[in-house]
C-alpha cells in the first residue's frame, strides 16, 4: 500500500484541522521574526489490533532523543513544533518526569510562611507548641534542595512559552501520526528552506489496515494467536517529494545489529532523496550516532569525560545540524 | 504452557529478590499494626517481540482504575502494595499527571518573597522599576490558584508515606509482572485472610516464549509480518491454589462485547475458584461494574448526579469490597 492509497482508505482521526490551524499561526509568527522552524517528531506510535482497541503494538521509545533535541533547537534560536507521543518525555519537564520521584516529592510546606503567619497572631487550631507531627500549614513550595535545579529549567520553559518558540502536538496511534505529519508539513511548506524536519519518532513499520481489523477484543482461550500485519506506507517519500520539497529533512535509523546500519541508511537516502540519515544502535544511542548523507558519513561520539559528566549528545547533534541547515539555506 | 513450565523456561528478570525484601518489611510492619494489606495490580503489560526489544505488544490501560482504587484502599485503612506499569497513573499524583499541563505549569515565582527581599535591601541586578518582562527572582512555589487543590492531595500523600501505607513497585513486561506477582504473593501469604489481591492490571493474554523470540529487530522491507503468539499461562490458578490460598482474591474482566461479560466471568470463577470477578465494559467502565461471585451478581452503577459530579466509582467499589473482605475474614 502506498501513501496515497493509505490516506484514501483510512478514516482521518479527529482534530487534524484544529492542529493545522495552530501550526499555521505558529509558522506565521515565526516567519515574521525570520526564525527557522523545525518539526521534531518524538516517541513511539501504537498500532491498534482491534477497532475497539484493547490491544496494540508499540515501539520502544520514551522520547528521550526528541525531547532533548527540541530543547536544544530552542536554545539555538529555532521555533519547534514538537509532535510527540502522548505522555512521552517533553522538553523541560523531561528533567523531572519519568523518574522514580513524583512531582509531589518536589514540594514542601513553606515553614517560614507558616511562622510568619503565626507571628502575626493568626494562630492555627489550638495545638500546643513543641513536637507536632502534622504537616505544617504553610503554602506549598518547591523544596529548598531543588529550588535552583527546577528554577533553571522553569525559566527556560517560561521564556520558550513567552517567545512562542514551542508548539506541542500529541499523537497516540500510527494513524494519528501519519495524518498529522502530512497536515503539519503542508502548513510548514511556506517556510521553504527555513524549515527543518527532524523525524526522531519511532514509527511502526507494520499495521493492520482498517478493513482487516477485528471489531471487538480478540478472544483468548482459543489457543495461539496469529497476527498478520502489513507494511506502513513510507511517508517520507511524499514528504520529500511533495509536502516539504524545499525543507531540510533528517530521518533516523535505529538498529540492534551493527552490520545493518550503514547499508540501510544509504538505501533510505537513495530511495527517498532526502538530506540526512542519523543512524544509531539501540544500546549505544546515547553516546554515539552516525550522520550519513549522500556524499559522506561522519560519527558523533561523546568523549569518556562527557559520558562521565552525563553530557547530552543532542547538544552536539543539534549544533552540527544547525550548521548543515545553514549550508542548505545558503545553497542556490 | 502452564505456569510451572513458564517459570521453568523463562529467565527471571532482575531485581525480584530486592522487591521481595521490601514487600517482606512492608507486610511485617502492617502485621504489627494488625492492618489489612491489599495488593493492587495496575496498568498494562508489554510483550516483547524481540530479545533486543524495539517492538512490543501492549494493552490499553492508563492505570486509572488501579491508581484510584489504591488511594481509596488507603483511605479505608489498608496498607497497599501498588504493583504498576512503569509511568502509569499512581495514587495521589494521578490527579495532576497525564494531563495536558505539565508540572512546570503548576509553579510560579513567589512575587511576595521577591518583594520582601527587595524591601530588605537585597536589591537584585540593577534593572529599573516599571515594566519588566523577565521572570521574577522569587523562589518557586505552587501557583496560588492551585494551592488548595494540590495541598489537599499533598497532605494525603504525605500521610500515606509517613504511615507506611503505600509500597510502589513497577513493571514493564508481562515477564516482570508474572515473576513479581508470584514472589509478592508468596511474601504476602503470612497475612492469611487479612490479605486481599485486587488484580486490576491489564495482563496480556498472549506472548512469545523466550525460545521463539527474534534476537534482533525484526527487519521491515520484507513485505508482510506474521506474528505467532502463545497464550500467557493463567497465573491466577497457582495464585488461588498455592500462593495466596487464604487471601481474598478479586480478578477483573474487561470486554467490549456485552454478551461475553457474564459467561466469561462465571467461567473464570469455576475454573480458578477465587472469590470475585469484577466485570466491566471498555466504554462504560467508569460508570458501571458488575460484582460476580459464585452465588450472586450485583451491579454497581453511578447515579446520573454522580456522573455529572465526576464522582469516582472506585469509592463505591472499594467500600463494597471492604465489606466483603470483612465477611471473608469472619468466616470460619
Amino acid at each position: 500500500m502506498d501513501a496515497q492509497e493509505y490516506f484514501d482508505t483510512t478514516p482521518a482521526p479527529q482534530g487534524v484541522e484544529d492542529v493545522a490551524q495552530r501550526v499555521r499561526e505558529f509558522v506565521e509568527h515565526n516567519q515574521r521574526l525570520s526564525r527557522r522552524v523545525v518539526l521534531v517528531s518524538s516517541g513511539g506510535t501504537t498500532v491498534p489490533l482491534e477497532a475497539n482497541t484493547v490491544r496494540f503494538l508499540d515501539n520502544f521509545s520514551a522520547g528521550t532523543r526528541g525531547a532533548a533535541s527540541a530543547e536544544h533547537f530552542i536554545a539555538s534560536g529555532y521555533g519547534v513544533i514538537f509532535l510527540h507521543r502522548q505522555f512521552s518525555l517533553e522538553p523541560y519537564t523531561r528533567h523531572f518526569t519519568h523518574s522514580k520521584n513524583c512531582f509531589l516529592d518536589f514540594l514542601e510546606r513553606d515553614a517560614a510562611a507558616h511562622e510568619r503567619a503565626a507571628d502575626g497572631g493568626a494562630a492555627s487550631s489550638g495545638s500546643s507548641a513543641g513536637h507536632d507531627a502534622r504537616p505544617r500549614r504553610g503554602s506549598l513550595r518547591v523544596a529548598e534542595r531543588l529550588q535552583a535545579e527546577i528554577a533553571e529549567v522553569f525559566d527556560k520553559y517560561q521564556a520558550a512559552r513567552a517567545e512562542h518558540r514551542l508548539l506541542k502536538i500529541d499523537f497516540v496511534t500510527v494513524h494519528d501520526y501519519l495524518f498529522l505529519l502530512r497536515r503539519i508539513t503542508m502548513e510548514m511548506s511556506p517556510l521553504g528552506k527555513l524549515g527543518m524536519y527532524y523525524l526522531a519518532a519511532a514509527v511502526s513499520d507494520y499495521f493492520i489496515p482498517q478493513a482487516k481489523m477485528a471489531v471487538h477484543k480478540i478472544q483468548s482461550g482459543d489457543g495461539a494467536l496469529t497476527l498478520s500485519l502489513e507494511q506502513v506506507p513510507k511517508i517520507i517519500k511524499p514528504l520529500v517529494q511533495e509536502w516539504a520539497e524545499h525543507g531540510f529533512i533528517v530521518s533516523f535509523k535505529l538498529e540492534t545489529d551493527d552490520a545493518m546500519l550503514l547499508p540501510k541508511a544509504r538505501k533510505a537516502l537513495e530511495r527517498y532523496g532526502h538530506q540526512l540519515v542519523i543512524g544509531n544502535m539501540l544500546h549505544t544511542r546515547k553516546h554515539v550516532v552516525h550522520f550519513i548523507s549522500a556524499d559522506r558519513a561522519e560519527e558523533i561520539r561523546l568523549t569518556p569525560d562527557e559520558v562521565a559528566a552525563n553530557f547530552e549528545i543532542e547538544t552536539h547533534i543539534i549544533s552540527r545540524l544547525v550548521g548543515l541547515h545553514s549550508e542548505w539555506i545558503a545553497r542556490e
